[in-house]
């Protein structure tokens, strides 16, 4: 972890940069995936699967009835974090409020579900049932019509077994045998098997953030661009170098390219979380994967609090962990990041699973125009409204002025013969 | 306009399909122009204004100081419109809910201006001083801190009156006078005078839409993909027939690839749309154009106006207008629009202009997955959560439980570290 004393200003725009990302160019490989799977659905989908995941399936198809039990602690945990996620995203409805801006003007909106919902969970060395929980509940509380959740099977053809307990105790009676391109080009199109979606989510590797970013050619949504896993921990001397240290290894255990950013008023707390970094790193498996992103972290003494706040404004980190005094009196300033963690005991690991908030969240400072997931994101709000004889006479005369100063004569007719027959209900 | 009697239901995604849009590839020149303005800033900028727009300009800052009076009822007009759409967005802030998911766990979401918006305006014979109203009222609600508004410069260099009076009406000191793929390029990159953004909102032609889907690889984000205008009107024997083809007029005179689509449940009322449509037409300036759309429309004859709600929710309308009998009660059945106009007098102009909802609007079908603009469009929901001992206590049990189960041990850890040391603050 280098560290940087008191940068100049004008350096904190290198400062917050992210390592460019090697952009591999996939295009290729994802058309030729699409094409077949557009041209071929299922039959494609299993040869790529075979090719990929080296397993030869019957059917992507994958029944939850035979969901498997799982260790009964992990059940009640699991229990546990649904309940909170769901009391969290519960809190995001909206309430349709009508507004008559004019007399006999009467507007308002409403939430509809987006209908068809695709769900991508890696595969790999780490089964992420976390996000099937983050993705599946509110796209329940939505009340989309067809959730869509694919993952790729492991080399005997199947699925972790919390996977699918997950899966069906969210309600979900099937879920796709299916990853990486062939996965995301199999909810764009549709398949004899696999449905067809109208919004892609989901985290993945190139393959797959390559292949979700050509779904949108086709006319599917996504969640948000995609980028390496990110925290941005701000420690005075309150804090506990012990616990910020945790905090940073769980970032950097993600990968080697996840980004790991410490900011501190005090010079003694940065070397003391350093030091307990070090003998914290010894002790993970994943030891050589968080030493690779530890190498390419930063830990940055700022003249007072305000100023890391700042900078943590310019850098927009996912997660943004505030291990300070009064951590809520900083609030009003934070400006940009995907989710805060306020005091002490609220570490990343609590967002990650169970305390409620989604951990989708944007990353490669997109925090700056995007939202994490929210119900938000399995919704679309349509605006309505309704124009009475009053309203058209009130506010008709303004709309041929203005429909005129454009040059758009027909707007301004469509008023104009209403204004001049006014007998109708 | 073609008219489609019943056609059979396993027809109907062939009749909601919109036509291929010609996808011009614009790769090359967006790619060229990015490059010199990303380069030469400025410099650049001017040069493609004199290329592009046949004008020299020293500079492109325009200062609305020097915006001359319009004429008074139009100004009229554009404060009464103002003070709808103010009123409309105004109704979408969203207030502050803390809850308690876990006791000990408190959770809630706060919503952040994004920085530094970024707005096209596009130049040609229709200045859209509107969309300023649609874009910037918003922005201004959020409280974004930095409005960059960008519209080509005509043949003298100059720009719209109406457009500078709208721009300094809304607080705008500044314009610019820049247009096509290198006002993109600007707000993308930043130049010597135009402001770098976080997200470009705004219409525009092929070059624009490029030069937006472009910019996205430089990590801005967009308002929503673009595609032609649209309108759908279902009419019963309840509507009236001037006033429905005054509608569906008053989109086809946008543009010869804008979509109109008419149904019903009853043929006379068709027939009688279509005549008036006729002679409509003859009375138009843009005749010409609104023909060539009028060309590519349809009005389907169905057997209910159920029916009709399920083809305009498969065809995912721009704009849907319910002019038929009732209109409030098919409400719950509309699943996808962009804005929704109930009744006789609510024309798709009054939407357009000055009711208060907006018209940036979804299109293409896009309505499946997107909503229009809303205050929600200049926002980020920041997502926030403070964990107390008892909170840690009561949720980090299940956290261990579910990091170990994803093999990710120092997630677990950050747990374990603080169960065992509950001393602290």
């Amino acid at each position: 972890m280098r560290i940087i004393k008191n940068p100049d200003r004008k350096d904190w725009l290198k400062l917050v940069q992210r390592p460019e990302m090697a952009a591999a160019d996939l295009d290729a490989v994802v058309k030729e995936i699409f094409d077949a799977v557009q041209q071929n659905g299922d039959k494609a989908l299993l040869q790529f699967t075979e090719k990929f995941d080296k397993v030869k399936l019957d059917s992507v198809e994958v029944k939850n009835a035979n969901a498997t039990a799982i260790n009964s602690d992990l059940e009640k945990a699991i229990l546990l974090a649904k309940s909170n996620i769901e009391k969290f995203h519960a809190t995001q409805c909206e309430e349709v409020k009508r507004i008559e801006t004019t007399i006999g003007v009467t507007c308002w909106r409403e939430s509809r579900p987006i209908e068809r919902i695709g769900i991508y969970i890696p595969g790999g060395s780490a089964p992420l049932f976390s996000t099937i929980l983050m993705l599946v509940i509110p796209a329940k509380l939505a009340e989309c019509k067809e959730i869509v959740v694919c993952t790729p099977p492991d080399k005997n053809g199947n699925i972790n077994p919390v996977i699918l307990f997950t899966a069906k105790l969210l309600g979900l009676e099937t879920i796709y045998a299916a990853g990486g391109i062939q996965a995301i080009a199999a909810m764009t199109f549709g398949t004899e098997t696999i449905p067809k979606v109208d919004k892609i989510f989901g985290p993945g590797n190139q393959y797959v953030t390559a292949a979700k970013k050509a779904a949108q050619n086709f006319g599917i949504a996504i969640d948000m661009p995609a980028g390496p896993s990110e925290i941005l921990v701000i420690a005075d001397k309150n804090s506990v170098p012990e616990f910020v240290s945790a905090d940073l290894l769980s970032q950097a255990e993600h990968g080697a390219d996840s980004q790991v950013i410490l900011l501190s008023d005090n010079e003694t707390v940065i070397n003391e979380i350093i030091s307990q970094l070090k003998a914290q790193l010894e002790k993970l498996p994943r030891k050589a994967t968080a030493a690779l992103a530890l190498e390419n972290s930063k830990a940055i003494l700022l003249k007072d609090i305000d100023s890391c706040i700042e900078f943590s404004n310019l850098y927009a980190p996912e997660h943004l962990i505030l291990a300070i005094e009064n951590a809520e009196m900083f609030i009003p300033k934070i400006s940009n990041a995907g989710s805060v963690f306020l005091g002490n005991y609220s570490c990343e690991s609590a967002g990650d699973y169970a305390s409620g908030p989604n951990h989708t969240l944007p990353t490669n400072g997109y925090a700056r125009s995007y939202s994490g997931v929210s119900l938000d994101s399995f919704l679309k709000k349509i605006t309505f409204q309704h124009v009475s004889k009053k309203g058209i006479q009130n506010i008709g005369p303004a709309i041929e002025l203005m429909a005129d100063a454009e040059n758009l004569f027909a707007h301004k007719n469509a008023v104009a013969v209403r204004l001049k027959n006014l007998n109708h209900v």
